[in-house]
Order: structure tokens, then C-alpha cells, then sequence
């Protein structure tokens, strides 16, 4: 006990030093100018640690900027006092991970005494929220920081900037002068040679959620550029309202509030595309699609995918029916301002489902995750985000996708399903629902990519390698993860491991998305680097909408009690339940047991 | 001592209650529903105090909700324990105005030690920032909270929303059921008898500062109408180098990151407007003016006032002066990088100067004024701003503008100078800023604006209307000042309150501007109401620029030490300094000594 007492006390005494130490020495930034022996820009290789900063000089020397990392030292590698006692506090990602996502018995605590669970929920915004530049430093046109990163909102936000151009290797110094061949990268890395099946038994139910839901705000601009985005920075709800507001006019009936409409069979649907001037849907150009076939949505690709057309129905029903909810509240208000508030009641409902339905299965943390932003009022948590075009990457999640779906006594190819919701007018949009919550997603892990998507990805590949993304060991680093020491160390697997080290020849040369989707399993639907990458963003994205601040979130945001209630109680069961005709059964995104 | 210390002691024990209290009673909206015997939305009489927001229902009763106030209550009026110990600490802000502007000891010793003058500027910059609504809840088109608001930036941001069309009167239950006579307002409050000399020795190189800074965020979308700007959310520098990357483009030189420029009597001048495509400036149309008279800056106004005129040139050459200490340092660095880096160099500057030399000026602080935005790194302080369109017309600060400028032995009325740079070139620029130092602005009051500039009075109020502006009161309130209690103590002028009263009948219904210009002298160069409602949007405009925030506010950021210390070290006087062929002569705000 005398030893524990004796620990204690000098841990307080570190503390209480660090405080001192912290308060009364300015932290300097080293502007030491290191010569180098290299005939090439040394910031290429990256010296700078900790998110120091490296400036090259034209003699070939540079140094490092360590302003406001915590560190100091010729490349920021020496942690300040204060810095060094919270590295000593702070448990190493992975460990945490493991704890994280293993059934203890201190998250039945936690999960059950408010104030605690409080604490960890502002633990887990602010500690995420401070791994995203905010405001944002960097665009993917300048290896350096630029006004026009943050003042010119049609560029996508990024994380780490470009390799410039002048480095010896597309990585900067690591690998090859040539990354590999993308067709053999693929065939290598990516395809499917038997669906591995995803294990936390997640169904397409997710799976479209996370379509529908992250189309929202990865919109790239492919008239300018992979670098712009026609998007705005976050949960704007624009997929299921639209983009601008001609598409917005376009979709309302302007009457108690309500979305256009049309009933089929007895149920309401979107309405028919040639029902609606102002709104105009992407279709491929070549294929016979009848009219019956082409729905007005507030997303241009949402008619191409039966999942998708669901989940635009579902909001299109929820937003009518709190429609009803809030007139019957406030009988004399007119449909402008129905409209508005439903739009705000819907925007809190799609980040309630996000966290605790969507993230919490997705992360498969045993911490409960809640939508509660009031934790973070009052902190340094910044309320405005942009979409890093790291993420729109990341998110590209077709392993999840199967080779075909059972609906039903039928079964659809992929191929079957694209390009039409036929499927769900033949079985009924309640069957079709059913069957999203009975079919298996695939594993979100390399060599799992049906051959369908193919092309998406390698387009995605090309445009990684167009905007230069650092390697996924730099990605690590800025996550505050250790870089993988080797080939092995990333896959876990003996071949994959040979097949990429012949291809990168160096781990430090791994490309991002491929390192991301290469990482061996996780306890959580992605590997490791994916949740730890994604994580920050995604929390960000979240609890910085407006509707999380503190002058927003209050009742009278909602139009009142009833209303913030419907945002405080929604979950993606309810969402269903109050919106099928079948009303609910079993709606997770979790396939029954024994699903095989 | 005893009694002191008796004090001390209990001043402490109150805070630790409040903070207790605070912790432990969860503070509670109040849904109360209060029955109202009017015919009208009760919300029309803003029954709700302290930011509580009203909600009125279909039987006329409202509530508040009192959220995250800080008050509790059926209209939001009693105080928690919490804000009842801040109120108690609070000074008064006609007091503290007071205190401000007067030359105290306190301010000697607070300006001379710096973890004091830190702590100093730390509270203004929080307490101003605390005022503005980040992120913003309204635009002018909806008198409560829309995504909109936020996510369509396009639309000015609104600190109090419209008054509702359906309210009894213009200004809700308030004054009658017309407002006055815009012409006759104008002859009565505005228009100048004879010239009221600016009593601070505030000259036109002041005037012409703040008009060449506010143009870059003040851009009203008269296409789509007076609710929308053209332009981003602060310090952009777009009055410099263009809004559009068009435009930016076109005013670059490509060789060292300089901007174009051209040689007229031996002096760098910006270029000619048919040397450069892609740039259009606006000119009255049926103006014949030369093509020796037209030139191309990053504003479209900017050629039709020789004062703004000498400005985009100073800063012009102040951007070439910079890019040149940036390539001496950086002998390998592109025209790209040169001129972005120079782009932040500048943007810091223009900071620097406006709040030390700008701001200190117009407030008539004694407490000194500094660019320190490291003081609320790690604190609630939101870096995201929007420009509310209340701050747009609170700038209109035409009363300044005298009848006409001695240059040298000419003088020059306000329509001699109008569309024309001539005067520049015919005395030469330095001749023409020693016009700018040495020439007195005019009083900013009542009845002090040149029959000149009426249309721009006229069509700014009529704009006013249109929005639907909330009365001056209503932003005395918001902005933590008492409403004025009757026109004399909004004037304290008994000919003035007079004419008011019987044009408006009821105090408050007194517009928001014309509340602004009409109110007594304070000891800053604005009335009270001014500088207490401006501040908060100020402050916030310059230190929520990204360039303050912690990952941004470094050396590597401005090109290493000594453009960091470019920024740094900037004022109004080595501003003009240096890009003077005569140097610098006495360069400040004021008017020499003696001038009358």
C-alpha cells in the first residue's frame, strides 16, 4: 500500500512539474538548419516527426518546424516534459483497440453511470476532433499550406499534402521510381477468388447505409478534377433533399411541408422522374430504362441501386411523417416552416442512427456509443468541417458487396440489380427490406473485390496516384500509429506479403488505400489503420454539424419537445418500423443467427 | 485585512457553490406554455430575454426556450447561480467603455506585462467572440434556424432573425404600422447642415483604410438580392488579389510570385485594364473615361476612388516587396510557391495592422491592442466565420467622408475625386498620401453625410426594410447593453429626439441603423452601440481567420522566421514605409497636430 501511496504522489509530482515546466518555458521552434549530403529536396524523406513541419533550403539543408506538436529538436522528435507525461498516460492505439472492442466489465460500468459515460464520450469527440486540421491546412494542388485550402471550398480538405512532384520516388524517397502496374496491383491485391463472407454477420442493410449515407458529402467534381468536390462539408442531408436549392424546389409537394409523392400499389413512393421538372437523374447512357423505372431523388445515382432507392424511400416516408408529427404540434405553421424543421428533426436522426447504430456495429467498440454533443460545449472542439479526399478514399468499401442477393425465392446477380428497382416493385419494398436485413455482407479485406466494381477502384487508384497520397505508413504516423516495420507486419499473411514486396519493395512505399485494405483483420469491420484513419474523420464529420453547437441544439431547434425527442430517440429500427407497411421485424445490421 | 480576507473567503465559497450547482442541477428549458389575450403571434412582442428563443402556438400562447442561456424562467429572466456570479463580476459595458477610453495606471501596467496584457487580450478576444453566433442560425429569408443558414453560404448570416411578416408592425408589436418616410428620415437624421469634423484627429488615410479592408468581406449579391454575398466568410484578401481564381490568375505576373504591375513616372503602378484579360472592372457606364484612367486591381470598385486607388497599390508593391525578401531566402522556390506564401504573408499583415493600428484608433482604447491570436489556442474560440449582413450596413460609415481633400495647393470636391485616379498621378502618389494623412474625416453622427452619398444611405435602409431588420434595442439587448429607456437617452439631443420621436412614436421601434448614427457621442470614433455591436463581428472576423488557428500560426506557415516576422512587425507606418519612392513621413490615422 506504502508503495502505491509512494506512486501516487510522485505521478502528481511529475504532473505538477510538467504544469510548471510548460507554463514557464515558451516553447521554441527549431529553426536549426541541418545539412544534408543529398542531391535531392530532403523534405522528401519526410524528417520532420510528430506533424513538424519541414522547409527545404536551395544548399539541400532543411529544418523542422515543431511549433504547437509538443515536441522540439531538430526534427521534432524530443517530447516537451508536458507532452512526454501524457504519452505516458495515453495507451498505445492497438492495446486500446483490443480493449476497446473485448467484453470487460468496465464498460457495463461506464455504459451504466452517466457522468462517467459523459466523460468518455467527450473523451473519444475531443481526442478524435484534435486529429483533424480544423480549420484545414492543406489541398491536394500545393505540397504546402495555401489561403486558397481554406477559403476555396470547391477543394476537397486533405490530411497530409501531396509528395511534391521534384521527389526522387512517387512515395518521396521509399520504393520504386514507378509504382506498380494497377491491372497486376488488382488482380494481386484486390479480386475476389471466393466471397469471404463478412464475420460479424453484417447484412446489406449496412451495407446501403453506408452508400446512402456517406453520398452525402463524397461528391467529387469530375469536371474539374479528383481535388474538387461539388459537395459541402459534411451531414447536409443533401441526399435526400438535393444539392441546390432548384433540386430542393424541385422535390417539395409545398404542401404541410412535404416531399413530392406518389403511391404504388398502395404505398408511397418517390415520385416518377418525368413527374418532376427541375431534377435530372444520372442513368448510363446506352441502357433502355422505362420511365416506370426512373424515380426523382434528392442523390443522381440513387435510382441505380434497389438498396439505395429503399433507403431514399424510407427518408422520403420519415420526412413526411414527422411532416404530420409537427403539424398536428403546430397547426398554423405554413409548409416553409415544416419543411425546415422536419429537414432539422431528419439531419439529427441520420447523426443518431450514424454513431449509435451505424459506428457502434461498424467499430464494434463495447463502449456505447451515444449521440450525446453537449459533452464538447464549451471545449476547443471546432464546429465546422470539410471532407478530406483521404476519406472520400477510404470509404470505398465494395468487399462489402456479395456477388448477388436472395430476395425471396429469387436470387439477383449483381449485374441483375444495377441500373434498376424493379426488384423491389416485384417483391414489395417490405420483402426487399427483409431480405437486406437476411443477406451477408462480404469482408472488407483484400482479395475480396468483386470483379464487378473493378473499375471503380481502379479509378480511384489512378486518382490516388494523380493527387500523390503519402504512403499508408505516413497516414500511421499522423494517427499517432507506429508504421509498419514490414510486409508481413501490414498483412499478416505470408503470400500477400511476397506478392507486395515485389511490387513496392519497400514498406514506406505501400500505397494508402492499398495499405488500408491490405492490413491484416481487426476485432472491428476494418482493419486496424482503417478505424484509426476513418475514426477522427468520421466523428468529426459528425458532432461538428451545426445542429451539435451549442446555440442549435435545444428543443426549439426541433420545433419543440416532441420534436428534439424524435432526434433523441431515433434509431435505425424505429426508422423502419414507422415507415414500412409491415411495420418492424428484426431491423439490425445484423443477419438473424445462423445466417450463413 | 481581516474583513479582506473575510471577503476573499467568500468569494470563493460563492464560486464553488455556483460551480457545484452548476455540475450538479442539470438546467432545464422551460416548455412552460404562457396564454396570451392577443390576437397576433405573441412571439411579434420578443417576450423571450437573454437569447431565449420564443415559440409561439396556434392559440396564441408561447414559450421560451431558455437552453444553454444561462437564465431560466417563463420569459427566460432569472439567472442561474452561475450567470447570477458572472453578472455580479461583469462591469456594466457603458462603464467599462468608459473605463477603456480613459488614460488610467492600470493600463500603463497591464500594457508592460505581458502574461497580464496576455490574460488581457485573451478576455477580449473570447468575450467579443462569445457575442457572435458560431456557427451562424440565421439568413435573412426565415425568421428561425435553417440548415440553410449554415450549409448555403451564399447567404449573408443574420445575428437576429427577421421580424416575421405576419407581426402587427414592421418592428414586431412596436411604433406603427408604417416606417417613416425614407427621404424625410434622411433629411432629418442624416444629411450634413455644414461639415462636423471628426474630434479624434481621424484623417482620410483612416477613412479610406476602412473602406479598402471592409470591401473584401462586404459584398452584397445585388443579382440575387440584398439576403446574399458574393464573397467569403473574413480576411480573405480578395480586395487585393481577386475573388475568383480567374481574376487571381489574371493579376499575376508568373515570374516570382509577383503581381503585374507597370512603370508610370518611374513608380510600380498596377496594370492598365486592357493589358489584362480575364479582369473586368465596374465603371459607370456613360462615364467617358480614358483608357490611361482605367486599371486592373483585385476589387471592381477600387478605380473609382483615388484613396482606394493608392491603397491596392501600396499593397500591390507591398506583395512584390515581400515576394522579393521570400526569393533572397528561398532562392529555389517557384512563382507558385513565392506567391502563395506571400499571399499569407499579406494576410497576416493586413491582421497586424488592422487591429493595432486600425481598431486601437477607432476604439480610442487605452489598453494596448495586439495581434496575438496564440492566447485562445486550446480554448472554446470557434475559427470559422461568416459576415452577418448587420455588419454589412453597421459599415456604413459615409458621415466620414468630408466635402472634398486639399492635395497639395488644389482642392478637390467629392465628385472632382469620383471615377477618376487623375489627382494620383497629377501630384504624384506620395504626394497624394501626405493628402490622406493630413486632411480631417468627418464626425461619424447624425446629420453629418454629404448629400453625396445619400443614394447609397437610401438604398442601404431601403435594403434594411426589405430584410426586415429587428429595432436597435433588440441588438442593445442581444449585444448585453440596457435598450435605451426614450429618444433622449438614445440622442442626447432634445431637436433630434423630437424628430424622431414623432416619425417613430415609440423608442422601440427605432430602426437598427438609424439607432447606430442617431446615438449620443461616446469617447470611441463611433457612438457606444456602435463599437459594442461592431466589436464582437470584428474580433471574431479576424481572429477566427485560419491563419490564427494552432496548426496554422507558425513560421513555416509565412515562409519561415523572417516572414513570420514580417507579420509580426507590421504597421500602417512601415506599410507605406516601405513602398513610398519618399519613405515614410509621419504615416498614421491622425490629422498633425494643429490641423483643423
Amino acid at each position: 500500500m506504502d508503495t502505491m501511496n509512494d506512486r501516487r504522489r510522485t505521478a502528481v509530482l511529475i504532473v505538477i512539474a510538467a504544469l510548471a515546466w510548460n507554463y514557464l518555458g515558451k516553447e521554441k521552434s527549431s529553426s536549426i538548419r541541418i545539412a544534408t549530403a543529398v542531391d535531392y529536396d530532403p523534405c522528401c524523406e519526410f524528417p520532420c516527426q510528430n506533424q513538424g513541419v519541414c522547409m527545404s533550403y536551395a544548399d539541400k539543408s532543411y529544418s523542422c518546424d515543431c511549433t504547437n506538436t509538443g515536441y522540439y529538436g531538430v526534427n521534432c522528435t524530443s517530447a516537451t516534459v508536458m507532452t512526454a507525461v501524457i504519452n505516458a498516460v495515453k495507451p498505445d492505439p492497438e492495446y486500446l483497440h483490443t480493449i476497446l472492442t473485448t467484453d470487460l466489465w468496465i464498460w457495463k460500468v461506464i455504459n451504466n453511470i452517466p457522468f462517467i459515460h459523459d466523460a468518455a464520450m467527450k473523451y473519444i469527440f475531443l481526442s478524435r476532433g484534435d486529429q483533424v486540421d480544423s480549420p484545414v491546412r492543406f489541398e491536394s494542388d500545393h505540397p504546402y499550406t495555401t489561403l486558397d485550402a481554406y477559403f476555396n471550398e470547391t477543394y476537397f480538405a486533405r490530411t497530409l499534402p501531396p509528395v511534391p512532384t521534384h521527389c526522387p520516388t512517387p512515395m518521396g524517397v521509399a520504393g520504386k521510381k514507378e509504382l506498380p502496374d494497377l491491372d497486376m496491383l488488382i488482380q494481386k491485391v484486390f479480386v475476389r477468388r471466393q466471397f469471404l463472407p463478412e464475420p460479424h454477420d453484417t447484412n446489406l442493410l449496412f451495407q446501403y447505409y453506408a452508400q446512402h449515407f456517406t453520398h452525402q458529402f463524397f461528391r467529387t467534381n469530375y469536371t474539374k478534377g479528383p481535388q474538387f468536390t461539388k459537395g459541402n462539408g459534411g451531414v447536409d442531408v443533401s441526399n435526400i433533399y438535393g444539392l441546390t436549392e432548384r433540386q430542393r424546389r424541385a422535390l417539395r409537394s409545398n404542401v404541410d411541408g412535404k416531399l413530392k409523392f406518389q403511391i404504388i400499389n398502395g404505398e408511397h413512393f418517390p415520385p416518377y422522374l418525368k413527374d418532376v421538372p427541375g431534377i435530372s437523374m444520372e442513368y448510363p447512357p446506352h441502357l433502355p430504362i422505362t420511365e416506370d423505372n426512373k424515380f426523382a431523388l434528392g442523390h443522381p445515382f440513387f435510382a441505380l441501386l434497389p438498396g439505395l432507392f429503399v433507403y431514399s424511400t424510407i427518408w422520403m416516408r420519415e420526412h413526411n411523417r414527422v411532416c404530420e408529427v409537427l403539424k398536428e404540434q403546430h397547426p398554423h405553421w405554413d409548409d416553409e416552416r415544416l419543411y425546415h424543421t422536419a429537414k432539422l428533426i431528419i439531419t439529427g436522426e441520420v447523426i443518431k442512427i450514424t454513431i449509435e447504430d451505424y459506428v457502434q456495429h461498424l467499430s464494434q467498440y463495447k463502449v456505447d456509443l451515444k449521440f450525446k454533443p453537449q459533452v464538447v460545449h464549451g471545449t476547443r472542439f471546432q464546429f465546422h468541417n470539410r471532407i478530406n479526399v483521404e476519406f472520400d478514399h477510404l470509404y470505398h468499401w465494395h468487399p462489402l458487396i456479395p456477388e448477388g442477393i436472395k430476395v425471396e425465392d429469387s436470387y439477383y446477380s449483381l449485374m441483375d440489380m444495377a441500373f434498376s428497382t424493379k426488384s423491389v416493385f416485384t417483391h414489395g419494398l417490405d420483402a426487399f427490406v427483409k431480405a437486406l436485413v437476411t443477406n451477408r455482407a462480404g469482408k472488407l479485406t483484400s482479395r475480396n473485390h468483386s470483379p464487378v466494381t473493378v473499375p471503380v477502384l481502379k479509378k480511384m487508384l489512378e486518382n490516388s496516384r494523380i493527387l500523390r497520397f503519402q504512403g499508408v505508413n505516413q497516414y500511421r504516423k499522423k494517427f499517432n500509429m507506429r508504421p509498419f516495420r514490414d510486409f508481413l507486419d501490414l498483412t499478416g499473411d505470408e503470400e500477400l506479403a511476397r506478392d507486395m514486396e515485389e511490387m513496392y519493395g519497400d514498406i514506406n512505399a505501400v500505397e494508402y488505400y492499398v495499405g488500408l485494405i491490405a492490413e491484416k483483420d481487426s476485432p472491428s469491420l476494418t482493419p486496424l489503420t482503417m478505424v484509426n484513419v476513418g475514426g477522427p474523420w468520421s466523428v468529426k464529420g459528425l458532432i461538428a454539424n451545426p445542429i451539435c453547437s451549442p446555440h442549435w441544439w435545444k428543443p426549439s431547434t426541433f420545433g419543440g419537445e416532441i420534436g428534439f425527442d424524435i432526434v433523441n430517440t431515433a434509431s435505425i429500427e424505429k426508422l423502419f418500423c414507422n415507415n414500412m407497411v409491415s411495420k418492424c421485424q428484426d431491423i439490425t445490421f445484423k443477419v438473424p443467427p445462423g445466417t450463413l
